[in-house]
């Protein structure tokens, strides 16, 4: 029986409730949809890294590579990155943000596929991303 | 070549188009999204448990069950839960209803991953769940 | 190491953003979210099949299946398919148009399983589609 393993990054906070940030189990990792809380401080509530779009986005980005590396995975690995975000008017400077956030994290296989809807999310938060890899 | 399977529960109404409630290949499972419908009745339409969030949650989590019991699997091999929900109020009481039913469920491995957005879904509904389960 | 490949149809124009049209590697393979737009023509905008459900609908099949076979898979290796439509009202519309498109298809495997919500999409655009397939 191959072990599934719960991938929790010391930055993150608890989830608000019974599921795991991400699991591995054989050469699948999923990771559960993140949004743009800064690193976990001890006693402190979940907090968005700012009111901005671009703040948001970076620190998403962030929270879901440091579940994918919790795992032994990179953002090459990476076959499936959904986003969500609550305003079609936000999609071409998440396209920006996106693309010179990849390209600085020097990829040496084909970035992921992927797919933008726009859905309601709490307030304050603009973006949500989840990822699916597949390693070896 | 590895057989596709349906996975039909016959507490299941047919589905209203041609896809499956679930299909298993190998040890890939995918449950399609589910909603509340009460267990289906010969000649009956499909009526959702109730009106409540709390009726609707437990019944969608029945359903998605029996599907990853069709396919062999179970809770622990789920890897990824998405929950749909229509009205971002409903996410405290959903996460409490969704922590003490699988607290119910004696899980022995680490819970699956999950992303929750806010969407439309048909008038009366109030959440649907999917789920992808990596068995062995 | 199993090759990650990039899934790129003549048909199609560059992605927006830094992302693939479809990826596999080894026997899983990914297709982004697909909408209706036409075949890629040098130096033309994107451009939707049309302005109705129907002439997007067929459209998006049809892109997201030039993607499944440039990746060497067909309908019948699809697991799951996720349907994002923009409107509660489309979805009875959108599934006589589904059934009849698989059954010219000619599968001979289950359906895939399916979820469908309702999100914002960009202007003039009524659906979107993507797929998860396991080849072999």
């Amino acid at each position: 029986m191959t072990e599934k393993i719960a991938l929790t990054p010391k930055t993150h906070t608890t989830p608000p409730a019974k599921f795991s940030h991400g699991v591995r189990k054989g050469n699948i990792l999923q990771v559960a949809g993140q949004v743009g809380f800064l690193p976990a401080e001890e006693g402190m509530p979940p907090t968005p890294a700012g009111p901005t779009l671009r703040e948001q986005t970076l620190q998403t980005l962030d929270n879901v590579k440091a579940i994918l590396e919790e795992g032994g995975a990179g953002w090459d690995d990476v076959m499936m990155i959904r986003v969500y975000l609550t305003d079609v008017d936000h999609f071409a400077e998440m396209n920006g943000i996106y693309n010179t956030y990849f390209e600085e994290q020097g990829l040496t296989r084909p970035p992921a596929a992927r797919t933008t809807v726009y859905v309601g999310l709490p307030a304050g938060l603009l973006i949500e991303i989840d990822a699916l890899a597949v390693l070896g």
